[in-house]
C-alpha cells in the first residue's frame, strides 16, 4: 500500500453524503451556504420538502438567493428567469420561450431528524437508503446537545483530529483529556471504507463531562469506540459502566458524539456535532452543559486546525511525520485519497465503460 | 461569425477616449488614480490646462503624486527628478545631466465641458476629433444631474448591463421598470463599432423618473435609443411624447442618460454617468430628484454586477448561457473582443506593416 | 560584469549572520517571529541563553509558540511532542519512544550586546566569530538610542536605500537632507562582498541632528562613511570636525548609525536600528532627540518603499532606471544577486563537491 495519503490539496470528494444544514436552518427564506466549493441555495418548497440548488443563474451567474421565491420556486433578481426544484426554467421573460438548456443544477436532499443531508456528486448515484443512520437523534430515549461552526482549514485535518484521541490530553486539559484516558491501550481496525478505534479504561474516575450521570465518585469502566464512517461523518459512541451498581440500578450509560463534516472550499469545512445521551433526560440543564463542554473542546480544536493551516500556507509547506500513534488517521487519510482518485477516474472515464474497481 | 466575445478576461482596451475624471476633480493639488491597469497622475498646469502623466517615477517607481508641484512640472519625492507635463525629465539632482531616456509616460487629454477625456493607448493613435461630443452638458438647453462610483467588476458586465432593457422589470422594479417596458417591443441594430437599441411603448403612463416633466397622468409614448458607442461610452436617448397636448403646449420631452466607463484595471470599474432633460430646466429639486432615482438603480446594478463578479471568483467559473434577448449585448461583446484582438496584433506588428484589418 | 541585479524577487541569502531580534525581546514567553520565510520561535533556557526554533511541530505543524515551555524544552501544545533546544524530540506521548527523525531545525544563535544574531542558513557555515562587531553598543565611550519596525517591502529596496544618500534632500529635508550634503562630492569603494561610500562636507554649519554635541553655530566638517557589509548590515560612520575648536577642546565628534536588515519573507523586512555617539554621554534628552530624529527619517523611508513596493505590484512590474548616482546601490543589489546565485548552486550541488567560487 503506497503512503500516499489526503492532504489539504487532495480534490474533495463530492459523491457523498453531507450534512448541508440543520433543519430548522432551512425556510421559506432562501439560505445561500458554500459546499464543496460551490454556492448553493437551500429553501424548503410550499409542503415544507427541501430543495438545493446551484446558486447561480446559468444566464448570467447572478446569485439566485438574491431574487425571490415564488410557490415552489426561484426568480432570479437579474433578468427574472425562474427556475423550479428540479432546476428546469420555467418562465424567461425576455424571450418567449424559455431555452431548454436553460438549467440550473438540482441536488438530491434527505431530510432525517434535525439534518438536511446533500449529495453534491452525480446524481445518478445518489441513494437515499445510504444517508446514515443516526438514530440517538430520532429516539426519545435520547436527549442532545448540538453546535455548530465554521473552520478555516481543510476537511482532512478535522476528520484526522477527530480520529485521534492522543491529543487530548494537550489539547484539552480538564475537559476530555484525563491522563488514564491518554495512557489507555487502544485497537485501530478498518476496512476499505472505514476506521474504528475502540479505546478502553477498565477503571477510573468519572470524567467532569458526563457528571449528569448521577455517578459522582463512583468507579466506572470507560469504552470508546471512535469511527470514520465517511468523508462526511465520525461517530464515536462512549459506554459508561458503573462497575459496583447499586442493587436494582442501571450499570451502563450511552453517549452518541456525532460529528458531521462537509467541506466549504479547499480550505473551509462546516462542522455540525451532537451530543446524545440516554441519561438525565429531561434535564436541561445537563444539556445545556454538555454542549458548552463539547464546543469548548471543539473551539480548542478549530484554533489548533487554523494555526495549522496558516502556518502552512504561509510556509508554503505541507510537510507532516507520521507516528506509529497516527495509523488510524494515516489509514482513514489513505482511504480518502483513494476516494478522490477514484472520482478523478470515474469522471475522466465515459458512463458506459466505468473501471470496475472505480 | 465565431461566438466568442469579451468577457472578464478579455485584455482591456487601451486605443479608445474614456473619461479620466470629472473636470472639477482635477487641480493643482495631484490626484492619483488608476486607469486601464496603470496608475497615473492628474493635474493642472498654471495656466489651467489638465496633464495625465504615469503615477511612477522611472527611476525608482516612487509614485509621483506623493511629491510635489513645481509650477507646471512634478518633483518626485525620492530623489527630486523632476519631470515636465510631457514626461520629460528636465532636472536630476544626482547627476549632473538627466539621463534622456529617464522619461515617463505621458497621456494625451481632452477637456470637453465637465469632463476630462483621456487616451490611455498608443499616443500616435490619439485623434482629438474622436473624442465624443455629448453636446447636452454643454448646452443651456439642458440641465443635467451627475454622479459617479467604483464597481468591483470588469467593465465588460457594466456594458452589457447598460445596453440590456431586460433586467429593468427584475433589478429595478418601481423605479425604470415598468411592466410596460419590459414587454415593450425593441429593435437591434449594429454596426462593426456601435449596437443601438430602440424600445418604443407607443402609450402608457409617466415613469415616475419624468415627473418634472409635468405630465401628470398624461398618457405618453416613450422612445428610448441605447447605444454602445465605444468601451467607454453608452448613450441613451429618451424622447416622451404627450399624446394630447394642450393647444401651444410643446408635445415632446428629452432625456439624455450618458455613461461613462472607465476601466480601472480588469477586475473594477469607474462609473460616471449623467442624466441630462430639456424641461424644468432652472429646477434643483428637479435634478436633485433625477440624480437620486439615476443613482438608486446604478447602485442596483452596482450590487447585482459585484455579486456576479464574486461568485465567479470564488467559483472559479465564468460560464454564461445567452438567449435571443442578449442579442445586443453579446453582438457588443464580440466588438469588445474583436477590439482586444486587433490591439493585441498591433502590440505585435511592427509599425510600418500593421496589418490592414487591426 | 552584467547588468543583472537582486530586485524584489531574488531569493533571499540564507547564509547570512541576521539579526533576530533585540535581546530584551527574549524571554521566558516564547516569541514567534518571521524570518527568511520561516516562522521561528525564540525564548531563553533557564540559565538564560536564548534558542531559536523552526515554530512547526514536524508531527502536524502545529506552532510550537501554542505550547508552553518545559525548563529548557518546547512541549506541542497539539500531541504533547516535547523538542529540547538543539530541536531533538525527547518525549513522544502517544508513542513509547520519539522517532529519531522527528526534530525541529535549530537555529544557531549569538547574543552580542543588545541584540541577538541568527544564521538562518547552513549551520555547518554558521561561524559565530563572522558576527559583525558593533563595538559602539558594547562600549562605556558610546550612548545609543535605538528603535525598530517592520517595511512592508523587499529588503533589497532598504538596503538600497540605505546605500543612497542622494535621496536626503527630498525624502528628509529639514532633517538628514540639508542642500550643502546633497551637493557634497563622493566617493564609491567596493570590493567582491562590500561597498563603501564616503562623503565629505569640508565646511558647514550644524545639521540639527547633532546638536547635543554643543557646537552650536561653529563651521565644522562632516564625513560620513556608508558601508552596505552584508545583507544583514548597513553602518554609517560619522564624523564631525570643529574647524576652529577652543584651545584644550576636543576637535572631533562620532556617530555610528547601525541599520539591522533582516527580511521577514519575500515582500516584509524587519528594519532594526542604533545611532550611537561618543559626546554628551550621559544626556538622556539628547538620546531621546536623536531617536525620534532618526525614526522620523526612517518612517519617511518606510513610507516610500511601501508606496513603491504596492504600486510595483499592483502594476505587476518591476522595471527601473538607474542613473550614474545609484552606482552604489546597484554595485551592491549586484553583489546580493551574485550571493543569492551561489546558495542556489550550493544548494543543488552534492556536499563534497561544491563548485569553488560558490
Amino acid at each position: 500500500m503506497s503512503t500516499a495519503m489526503a492532504d489539504a490539496t487532495t480534490p474533495l470528494i463530492a459523491n457523498c453524503w453531507y450534512v448541508a444544514a440543520w433543519s430548522h436552518e432551512v425556510s421559506r427564506e432562501m439560505l445561500s451556504r458554500s459546499l464543496l466549493g460551490r454556492q448553493l441555495v437551500l429553501y424548503r418548497r410550499i409542503d415544507g420538502t427541501a430543495v438545493a440548488l446551484a446558486d447561480r443563474c446559468p444566464h448570467r451567474a447572478m446569485p439566485l438567493s438574491m431574487g425571490c421565491l415564488e410557490g415552489d420556486e426561484v426568480r432570479c433578481g437579474y433578468h427574472g428567469l425562474r427556475f423550479d426544484a428540479e432546476g428546469l426554467c420555467t418562465d424567461a421573460p425576455p424571450v418567449p420561450k424559455p431555452p431548454r438548456a436553460m438549467r440550473v443544477a438540482s441536488f438530491p436532499l434527505v431530510e432525517k431528524g434535525p439534518l438536511l443531508w446533500i449529495w453534491p456528486g452525480d446524481p445518478a448515484l445518489a441513494d437515499p437508503a445510504a444517508v446514515p443512520e443516526c438514530g440517538w437523534l430520532e429516539d426519545a430515549a435520547f436527549t442532545y446537545a448540538s453546535g455548530s461552526m465554521t473552520i478555516a482549514a481543510n476537511y482532512v485535518a478535522l476528520q484526522e483530529n477527530l480520529l485521534d484521541l492522543t491529543h487530548f490530553t494537550f489539547l484539552h486539559p480538564g475537559n476530555l483529556g484525563t491522563p488514564e484516558y491518554a495512557s489507555a491501550p487502544y485497537r485501530v481496525t478498518s476496512d476499505s471504507r472505514t476506521v474504528t478505534v475502540v479505546r478502553t479504561v477498565p477503571e477510573c474516575g468519572l470524567p467532569a463531562m458526563y457528571e449528569a450521570t448521577g455517578l459522582g465518585s463512583k468507579r466506572i469502566s470507560r469504552c470508546t469506540t471512535s469511527q470514520f464512517l465517511s468523508p462526511a461523518l465520525h461517530a464515536a459512541h462512549v459506554l459508561l459502566t458503573d462497575l459496583a451498581p447499586d442493587p436494582g440500578e442501571r450499570a451502563t450509560y450511552t453517549v452518541h458524539i456525532t460529528h458531521f463534516v462537509t467541506p466549504c472550499d479547499q480550505d473551509n469545512t462546516h462542522y455540525f456535532f451532537t451530543a446524545a445521551r440516554d441519561y438525565a433526560l429531561g434535564d436541561e440543564k445537563a444539556t445545556e452543559t454538555m454542549r458548552r463542554n463539547t464546543l469548548k473542546a471543539f473551539v480548542e480544536d478549530k484554533v489548533a486546525l487554523e494555526a495549522i493551516a496558516d502556518l502552512q500556507k504561509r510556509e508554503g509547506d505541507l510537510s507532516e511525520m507520521s507516528m506509529q500513534s497516527d495509523q488510524a488517521g494515516v489509514t482513514m487519510r489513505r482511504i480518502l485519497l483513494a476516494m478522490a482518485d477514484a472520482e478523478a477516474v470515474a469522471r475522466f472515464t465515459p458512463d458506459g465503460d466505468r473501471p470496475g474497481g472505480a
